[in-house]
């Protein structure tokens, strides 16, 4: 698919000194908790309240209604890429979530740990989910074992019975099939299946796991590897280069700082406290003109079931928030890349509320920042892709379309 | 068109035992009848509206706004299938009207008796509205008369001057020109005209109409036929393929069933009346995860310019709907596949209210079931084909987009 829309963006983008930030609360959209109303509306925010009574505010659809994102999605959809365009491949978002340094031309794929049988077929997908540590001893113990001469193999530990593989070497490509069966009593597939039959990187997958399955022979319960998502680093226009920005990122959490290197931003800080995630921002906005903000916890405690948890987080942000707000950026939007209900306890559909500050906004003027008074706000539903275009806007980067 | 969202549903669909029941109340959404307000805000309807207090509402585009649906869109947006993309040729859509057992191959038209001069220009393109008898008179005429060797050639009555071509025979196109010249004074055009030129079909279709000239020559006023809409049975994606549910059709008419066959559902039962509606959706819901089902009344009243038959007939509904909601179904959507306003007296582009009754819902919520109050409500303005994505949602049957 051809991205008609960022194009616009990207010709009609220009450059000036305004200043744009992005808080992410994670996950931060709810459900009703059982008539009791959703996290945002429980908790008490009067920062946020005050600063809704002059935004704009709205709901934005991640990707669609109905449709739940991950976490890599849910934030290139923030950061105005069309999700259904710009997909990262699972093994760079492997890569990504533990910070391996990928270069261009790698094969990264997500591997499993698995329990095999005598008859080599799969009988537990995720190995009885081993230890991190029992993860470490395999990986280097396979590491000392194999014996690949067309190509640099890097294993890495994720945690529990998730680990990466990397495979460095001239012209390799991403023409690999999954190993990974995707249901037991079956054996791991062939990689080099067609259409991989002459792929060089497949041959290499192969012979690869022919020797793990050797080292790892008299392991139990991880005695063998799968792998899927065989993909390399994707050649996207850098959010630099669409959005005439100078880009930074506030994230504690290795997965959004992946993401946000991906796209040519530099990472500035790592702080996971509301705090401490506002007072680097607002050392970020000294240098930089956009400044990513992540907070993790309102999606952890969501997923963690915890209305309690994502109350109290969000209450934690509120509360440091005028450390931001007396700076007063000149475009700064407080949203969630996805929701995360606690009666639910995952990531969902449900779109997410969205306050833009800035001068030109229109009303009418909600006075609390929740998913219900956004409804009633002046941007209505829109989708997430949009929220940096309105920014954009705000900030008057944005030219005239047309004459 | 490809359909990449087709594609993006399909690929996230998982199966589960959740049901999912889409009640479709056809045509029900409506205009003020002159400041009295719509159908719905003025019938009695206490057990939608309790329903509303606890389900997510909004209002659904069939197509876009300011685009008035035929059955054929308004239905294939309902169950996902972008009206767009997934076009019902004419010929097909009067063959699923008789429910005519249409075959894979077979090419099929709309016909209408006509009335021609003695110079061969047609002078009236509904033949006087003839009766629906002699249709049939004349169509077991024009059976016994014609000899057609390379294909097999079914007439079927519909209703007045309206029927059904159907041509079965080996490697069959629906390639043939339309005979019927849309305005009197004009001769019939010749099916075999370019590009046609080279079509069996058109060949057949020139070859029978001029044998119906002569068979009918001394008739009147019906002397002729003309026929328009040369189309196959589509290759579409079924409904279980789509989204991995198991579908039934509860439809008490022709044209319903029909387009629910045309992606492969099981018409289950065939009823008109609400609590026989409602009964056989609560049979179906033991063996089916997806019930449509279909309740007329709405839109023939709307058609009919009767405001108080189609209060009568929403009302008719809402006194059975306890049977459907004592049940309890996973997740149940009440909807119209278009507006018919009454005093419009036919279908409209106006978006039709959505009620989605579900667990995991947010609210903002409604104290009753209207176009006026579902603007309010949390589902904002959506296109009908993403009701289905957000119910196979809500039944917790698709996977999360990206990690």
């Amino acid at each position: 698919m051809k991205d008609h829309y960022g194009q616009l963006i990207s010709s009609l983008a220009g450059e000036n000194e305004k200043k744009i930030v992005l808080l992410v609360l994670d996950g931060i959209g709810d459900t009703n908790n059982d008539g009791k109303g959703t996290a945002l509306q429980m908790a008490s925010t009067p920062n946020m309240d005050k600063l809704a009574t002059r935004s704009a505010t709205g709901l934005a659809h991640p990707v669609g209604p109905g449709i739940t994102p991950g976490s890599g999605p849910g934030h290139l959809g923030l950061f105005g890429y069309d999700p259904l365009i710009y997909q990262i491949g699972r093994g760079v978002l492997s890569a990504l979530g533990i910070e391996f340094p990928l270069e261009k031309g790698d094969v990264a794929a997500r591997l499993n740990f698995c329990t095999m049988d005598k008859d080599g077929k799969v009988t537990d997908r995720r190995a009885g989910r081993i230890s991190t540590e029992k993860n470490r001893e395999l990986i280097e113990k396979i590491h000392n074992g194999i014996d690949i001469q067309d190509a640099e193999v890097f294993l890495n530990t994720e945690s529990e019975h998730r680990a990466l593989l990397v495979l460095r070497g001239e012209g390799l490509k991403a023409d690999a099939g999954d190993t990974d069966p995707q249901e037991t009593g079956k054996e791991p597939l062939d990689p080099t299946r067609p259409p991989f039959e002459n792929s060089r990187t497949a041959k290499i997958v192969k012979t690869l796991f022919n020797q793990v399955r050797e080292i790892l022979q008299d392991e139990h319960p991880a005695n063998m590897l799968l792998s899927r998502g065989f993909a390399q680093l994707p050649d996207w226009p850098s959010f630099e280069e669409r959005y005439k920005l100078r880009p930074a990122a506030v994230a504690g959490h290795p997965m959004y700082r992946g993401i946000a290197r991906l796209l040519g931003m530099e990472v500035f800080a790592e702080p996971v406290k509301p705090r401490e995630i506002l007072e680097d921002t607002l050392k970020a906005l000294n240098t930089y003109t956009f400044v990513f903000s992540h907070f993790k916890d309102p999606d952890k405690k969501g997923e963690d079931g915890s209305i309690e948890g994502k109350i109290e987080a969000i209450e934690a942000m509120d509360e440091a928030l005028p450390l931001l707000t007396d700076r007063n950026p000149d475009v700064l939007i407080i949203t969630g890349d996805h929701s995360s209900p606690a009666p639910l306890k995952s990531h969902s559909w449900h779109p997410v509320p969205v306050l833009l500050n800035a001068p030109a906004t229109r009303g009418p003027y909600q006075g609390s920042f929740d998913e219900v008074q956004c409804l009633k706000g002046e941007l209505g539903m829109i989708k997430a892709m949009e929220i940096m275009t309105l920014a954009m806007a705000h900030a008057g980067k944005l030219q005239k379309f047309g004459a």
